[in-house]
């Protein structure tokens, strides 16, 4: 018996992951992987740490390279766009860059690992040199050798998520004057006001210039089409490099064209298995939906966590291991200067967007035993169901050795833990990890006390 | 209405906690608390801290002073030592050990939280100068005293526990010449050999002398009573000062005269209310069992944090709180030099000696991301029901800052998470913090994958 041929669209996160693993559920299935850049299977989240030169070799950041794909016996195109899908014949039309040939590929199975792609806003000047973004390696690239020119002086970087913030660290490590540019009235969207407050107050402290509720107008050249001005909504800055990161769209068009069925954020639609509307098709990663498992419904949240959970999930279903996603929770960690963020499930707003019936308590504890030298201060917020006392969401600043304590608020919320069953739990203690009372015990046991303060306030739970 | 009369017998952490929680929940209780010693509620976890000069002032240690119990309003008789329980009068007989003078207090409710003392074999030259001990402040002065004299060179510790691991690094910080010496074959009983194997890798790295599989038989001494040689089993050490650090037994004989139930290893036995077989006399912390979460039965553990948690869940009860206690994982964590060690639940060993289908799988892996520069190597072991796969107990040995990740495990084993539930568990990822599958990701996956495999071999599961 010849196994089932298999088409993967993409070769960086979830396309990669997916791809090793068939081979290893399915030894003699043939699995062919189309990958428009040259470049394959990164870490694109290093990118950052890239660019400041805290990683030295970009290679280092390149997990598999095209003979580990050839020893799996997996058929890799670099270089190959995906043109069409035709779904009636079930095969692609892909287009080889270098070769400028166009080739057919029939399919029994075919992955979308699309990924996604910047968001680039539709503004003058948008397209002058020494304005840049950073997604692919090839941004990076083209970033670092930017990032390491001497008459680079003057950074502004517009918007201040994930990457615009590490970015922003990126760059004051080189010395730049840096300028960070946000639309809305906080950084960092996915944490809460208060909570991004404490990050906005580290960056002005490391110098950054931060200008939040500001908008990007237009960028402004010189003669040789050079970037030399951003102009915003509230003023103009003189730059030698703008870096836009304004968050990302998926690569879904080619999912569209074929009538593959998209979300409201542009994303393709999965079940609990990564099939798409189209059942001999899958989609995982940056170009699909994610399960929520805090809502129990498909959102938007393109991280690399999922991507590469989500192909390897696809890569076992399309190999007949019926397995269900449990969900994603959002969570993510981001070092920004000495204060590092973490998150997991849902933020006071996205509960309350949500509307359910949530409530949310911020606590300020020590990240060690006080009398122990080099501790510091821990902010930890809960986000908990005001009736059942389930967690529903969790965020911590504070320094980088103590905040992956999230991921026990990401295993709590896994399991619907309430506040008193996790101040219950058992934490480890000595003196150069934690006070007595764990910083997540403290938190856990204060929510539960103004939970059921404000539950008195608040009444019956609505039938 | 007058409130009820509380005597509590100790005033370290169990007591203090107890005492200060009573007094919230019922501010017209009279609490009263007698201490044998002058010190009260210390942290005693960070004794071996202050001895290597890390913590450089004593009192940074103690959490509450006397005005603290005035304030709350709690009787507080420190150097007064409770000489008997008279249990049909419901009253204790007092002794002030500074003015030599005895007096009876009645109570209504009686809480025992007098603690442990150090385990003091009954070998010859146990009583000469230059041995010591490590349990109670004073003793911490002692030593710290001793430790800081330049004449003392050559130091023995007899014990390799927690509080010799930490004493050893203690020393060389101080720049002695340190043999430690442990009867067990292996440092650090309740981790698994494999796992303590680690530890004794870079105890020998840092320069101590490390005897393991070694009994202590004498001590002999100068015609001063100063201490000159530790006599063993195997060999004989020159020593300016012995530290015993064997481990502690439960200060349990004043309950045991008035006739409360102890258990077999001499510790006060309390039901899930902090209740012992007696109905007025509660108990709390190191001088009483402790209900394990996994073993749903009492052993004996004793640690701080099972000594405050004790301590308020007896206060609860006995203001009438009904509050069951969920249980203790015995969840630790110790650094030792640069290797740190956390632990949670069972070990392999304590799984087997229940008696329980238990089987362990171990790994190695990052802590940060490989391209990101800082990182070490984290090793993880996860003891699981090779039938259900229920996660039953972990250890960890790695970096300062990477250990912690033992409290995922804590909240994972108190839902009786299974590790194909804990490997979905959306744990948090940027290169400064994980790879992109965090170690516990990669743990739980290993030890599922290898459990299907184990659990084939074992058969069907006994009926």
């Amino acid at each position: 018996m010849t196994g089932q041929r298999i088409a993967i669209i993409g070769a960086v996160a979830a396309g990669g992951s997916a791809a090793f693993k068939i081979k290893r559920i399915q030894p003699q299935a043939t699995v062919q992987v189309f990958e428009a850049d040259e470049f394959i299977s990164y870490a694109a989240c290093g990118l950052p740490y890239y660019v400041s030169g805290v990683i030295e070799d970009y290679r280092h950041m390149i997990m598999r390279d095209p003979a580990d794909f050839a020893q799996a016996g997996i058929e890799l195109f670099t270089s190959h766009q995906v043109e069409s899908i035709d779904l009636s014949r079930r095969a692609i039309h892909v287009s080889n860059q270098k070769e400028q040939a166009r080739k057919t590929f029939p399919f029994d199975t075919l992955l979308l690992a699309t990924g996604a792609r910047s968001f680039i806003p539709r503004v003058e000047g948008v397209h002058l040199h020494g304005v840049a973004g950073l997604r692919t390696l090839g941004d990076g690239l083209e970033l670092y050798s930017m990032a390491h020119q001497s008459n680079i002086k003057r950074v502004v970087i517009i918007g201040g998520g994930y990457i615009g913030l590490e970015l922003a660290e990126s760059f004051k490590v080189l010395g730049k004057d840096v300028t960070l540019v946000e639309q809305q009235e906080r950084v960092m969207p996915g944490i809460d006001d208060d909570m991004s407050a404490l990050l906005e107050e580290e960056v002005s402290r490391k110098g950054v210039a931060l200008r939040t509720g500001e908008s990007l107008v237009a960028f402004a050249g010189d003669r040789q089409n050079q970037v030399r001005r951003v102009i915003t909504d509230q003023g103009e800055y003189d730059v030698d490099l703008a870096v836009m990161a304004l968050g990302v769209v998926p690569n879904s068009e080619l999912a569209a064209e074929a009538g593959i069925r998209l979300g409201s954020r542009g994303a393709v639609v999965v079940d609990r298995y990564q099939r798409s509307s189209v059942p001999e098709v899958f989609a995982a990663g940056d170009c699909a939906e994610t399960f929520h498992r805090v809502l129990q419904k498909n959102v938007y949240i393109p991280l690399g966590t999922n991507a590469n959970r989500q192909g390897r999930l696809a890569a076992e279903n399309i190999c007949g291991v019926r397995k269900e996603y449990r969900g994603s929770l959002g969570s993510a960690v981001a070092k920004v200067f000495d204060r590092s963020l973490a998150r997991t499930g849902l933020s006071e707003k996205e509960a309350r967007d949500h509307e359910i019936p949530a409530a949310a308590t911020k606590i300020e504890a020590r990240d060690n035993a006080p009398y122990y030298p080099g501790g510091s201060s821990l902010h930890i917020k809960l986000v908990y169901n005001i009736f059942s006392g389930e967690i529903l969401g969790a965020q911590i600043v504070g320094s980088e050795k103590a905040v992956k304590r999230i991921d026990v608020l990401a295993a709590a919320i896994s399991s619907r833990m309430t506040l008193e069953e996790l101040s219950d739990v058992d934490l480890a203690y000595a003196p150069p990890f934690s006070e007595v009372w764990d910083a997540l015990s403290v938190a856990a046991a204060a929510s539960e006390g103004e939970r059921l303060r404000k539950k008195d306030l608040t009444g019956k739970e609505p039938s």
